[in-house]
């Protein structure tokens, strides 16, 4: 039997995590947590009957302890219920599926408590690499991506020791801007980036991908990941998104993971490594393919990715700025405040305004967050 | 240090682990067997000084051995001086590249005395899986491909303890003639057919290649090195030979294996596996590359394929028919004996007539070989 938290249990991983669940009769939920959204958490919880359930939200918390008075599930509120969720005692792995900066506390004392992280807080990592990665190791704690990329890493290096790598293929589907000029992005609206080819995701990382900013997210995440030069990471738009991503080793040998475009492989994978089981959907049919494109990306007009790999350049805390600026952006975006371009002009102008910090403690990551949201907001109203 | 024996150490495959082994100075050469190239066979004696040579022509092994009576080399001839080679004591792998069923019999004494096999011998696994995979088992003894693709299959399935095959996605370039219909195979030249688009190799496999019978040799290959079902193999045509195989599992996850064509590669491989060295050569640039095509087999066209799939089915003696019938009509054709299309007729009317053993032993296999090459000769002179 297998013991699992979900933070982020409404959200699009989450749900997913939650099929993997209920097609398998050896995995138990222990907690379900989520940001506000009670209606569909109610679901799950009598669905799934977890002991713990926590809401960050802490009126939307209480209101759900009514809803489930009925039930045998104590509900949690804020940053202490998102720790109590990671770290209960009878949890084997912890879901990390929040999206944006909650969800580095929590994950770290799931870490400090021993847990075995699958992880899909692209902030984790991006942030804190610095410090996640010498505490898993510390703690013994497995890392576990849950995004299609790295877990196409994590399955090329499956069985390989300590071969030395010697390029990571990042692949990027490209999104659906891919082959336009930057100045065909000037006027792109809301409806437009959230388009995506291959990948049904949520709003703000449908419009990282739209912008590139989220394969520089996982250029960052993969660095820590897999402990390898920013050199030695290559993006390569691969735009049916089949090849998930490669590793290429000493010998020139590339091993590709490949599969058709669905989160609950990887998600199930993190969830039995190194166990495969059966999953059903659908599977790569290479007559109805016929092809695979490579093309490079456009560093131009995705400045998103060129600024990601001079942000991850930099470290310490500027790959916080990065990230918090983008966030504050697309939120921005999505809100019709800003155009399309100025997502990258405000992550931009936030990175050049920034105080440097070498090795950022958590508080400190937060804090510059904060900064960033802060500085945005007065530059905006200038 | 690692001690390997060549047998076939002057043909493509031999010649290129010497390569290999002039890189690495942590492998030492006890032996070296070749059919008949003595003025090879006695410079590769001067610069690798093994301890043992065998020449299979027994008037060749005599020449040999008055060049090289200055040497520390013993020189030995016919099947007892192959036998010696492969089974000698301080040899840790032998590699099997001899073109042919000679290669049988010393592959087998070679598992019998322990030896780890880099099999690159085609036909020990085609007319004799049933006898070699079991006594591999038997005797704890490691058959490590050595050829691409199933290195690439070998390499995708590294790591994956007992998970679960799906398929066996087999692929091939599709060779010189891919996209021409069966009519206008019918004047193929010598030269045209020697034409391969991307591999450089030996004559008879340039040919098998042109006529998809070496895909059908791997199959066949294939289904016994992985104890897969003929049905999970899959022949896909990638044009561009840069994927060289992969596996499916049973969470629709495919592992595929890519590089440039460079037997170097399969090679060192088997020679250090599960351990990876350095090796220099081209490395993928999927920019310069561009794309990736994948076509289905024409079984029409290509016959050859299509009866190997057959005579894997049938089973017993028949797959070794397949293999002999079809080494007796490319030497026909090479000699400008019989058309093109002759040699896939000729492997249909060997295997209608011939007489079906179910299990058969060595003997026997070679018995049936020999029977092969009678009938095909009489049935020409008729």
């Amino acid at each position: 039997m297998k013991y699992i938290s979900i933070l982020g249990s409404t959200g699009s991983i989450g749900t997913q995590t939650l099929e993997i669940v209920r097609e398998n009769t050896d995995i138990k939920i222990v907690a379900l947590a989520a940001g506000s959204n009670i209606s569909l958490l109610e679901a799950q919880i009598r669905e799934f009957k977890p002991a713990l359930a926590a809401v960050y939200d802490k009126e939307k918390a209480k209101e759900l302890a009514v809803k489930v008075r009925d039930t045998d599930t104590a509900v949690m509120s804020g940053m202490e219920g998102l720790i109590v969720c990671s770290t209960d005692i009878h949890t084997d792995i912890v879901v990390t599926a929040l999206v944006g900066m909650i969800g580095i506390i929590p994950t770290v004392e799931a870490i400090k408590a021993g847990k075995d992280i699958a992880l899909a807080n692209k902030e984790t990592l991006v942030t804190a690499g610095h410090i996640i990665m010498p505490l898993a190791k510390e703690r013994q704690v497995r890392i576990l991506p849950v995004d299609s990329e790295h877990s196409a890493i994590f399955q090329a290096l499956n069985g390989e020791g300590k071969n030395e790598i010697e390029r990571i293929i990042l692949t990027a589907s490209g999104g659906p801007f891919r082959g336009k000029k930057r100045k065909e992005l000037e006027n792109i609206k809301v409806e437009d980036a959230l388009k995506h080819p291959n990948w049904s995701m949520g709003r703000k990382i449908t419009i990282d991908s739209s912008t590139m900013v989220n394969k520089g997210l996982e250029v960052m995440e993969a660095k820590w990941l897999f402990d390898v030069d920013l050199e030695k990471i290559q993006v390569v738009i691969q735009p049916q998104s089949i090849i998930h991503s490669a590793v290429e080793y000493m010998d020139g040998s590339v091993i590709a993971q490949m599969g058709m475009p669905d989160m609950k492989l990887p998600i199930q994978y993190a969830l039995y490594y190194p166990e495969r089981r059966g999953l059903k959907g659908e599977r790569i049919d290479f007559f109805k393919l016929g092809r695979l494109d490579f093309f490079e990306p456009d560093y131009e007009t995705f400045e998103g990715l060129k600024l990601a790999y001079e942000a991850a350049k930099m470290g310490g805390s500027v790959p916080t700025v990065f990230n918090a600026a983008n966030e504050y952006a697309v939120a921005k975006f999505l809100d019709r405040k800003i155009s399309y371009l100025e997502i990258t002009d405000l992550i931009k102008t936030a990175i050049d305004m920034h105080r440097y910090r070498e090795n950022p403690s958590v508080a400190e990551i937060l804090e510059v967050e904060k900064e960033t949201y802060e500085f945005l907001d007065r530059s905006l109203k200038r």
